[in-house]
């Protein structure tokens, strides 16, 4: 079924929507194969943006109460994919972070990720395929430029 | 600054990534207008998306332990945005909908977050609107078609 063009901001906005819902769905799929829920995977994903985090940073990060991040972090840490750590300067902060084994699984997960997007333009032309990152690079640098002028 | 195109998988990988990390962040600071988390904005979609759902339903379609949905279900019902009601059906049984200020919240975000994507693009010319709508198009019905085949 092919659908009409709708290039007004409605049309790019559903378009955008639905990709990321997608998106979104496949990297729950891929989650799944390793057996890393999204919440546990948003930490993870947290933890290397930021480096080491007390518990308390981890929720406000994460924007969940701290009781809920204590049970997500208690779930992780016997699941092993993240280890407690005292701070090296002040011995009564603990600090989290992500095992090797956290890191692996990371890693597998974005790989998927990408094997997957792989498979969706496989059959896309050179030309296709450049007209594509140029669109979506004309939108990243304006995301950007707004980011700058709004702040 | 300008950077330099790369119409590869990793490239368009990467280009999607950024979009969608800003794109969160943005939404994050929208909501934060609203005075509402990312996690209840998710439970009000997801009430939105699958109508009157039961706790466990909610819970498993949030991927949180179910004693995390209560807490923020509790939260939520105490600011208005969620109700729950005795099914009509089976009067032991307790679903979940957003109130009426949920809904309106709801509204209010979704335009904001079209208002922010109408500046973003607002000085691309009808033909780049164009590029961009059949790029984004490509890309969705691609997904599609892999959704189809590897079900």
């Amino acid at each position: 079924m092919s659908v009409a063009l709708d290039p007004t901001v409605e049309g790019i906005e559903a378009l955008l929507r639905g990709i990321a819902l997608v998106l979104k769905k496949r990297g729950r799929d891929i989650l799944a194969d390793f057996d890393v829920t999204p919440p546990q995977f948003e930490a993870l994903l947290t933890l290397r943006e930021y480096g080491l985090l007390t518990m308390g940073e981890l929720c406000q990060k994460l924007y969940l109460a701290c009781s809920t991040a204590t049970d997500l972090v208690d779930r992780m840490e016997r699941n092993g994919l993240i280890q407690r750590e005292r701070d090296t300067l002040d011995r009564r902060v603990i600090r989290l972070k992500a095992t090797p084994e956290g890191e692996r699984v990371m890693d597998q997960v974005l790989e998927a990720r990408l094997k997957y997007l792989a498979v969706v333009i496989e059959d896309m032309s050179p030309e296709q395929l450049r007209h594509l990152a140029e669109s979506l690079q004309a939108l990243r640098q304006r995301m950007s430029t707004e980011a700058e002028t709004s702040s």
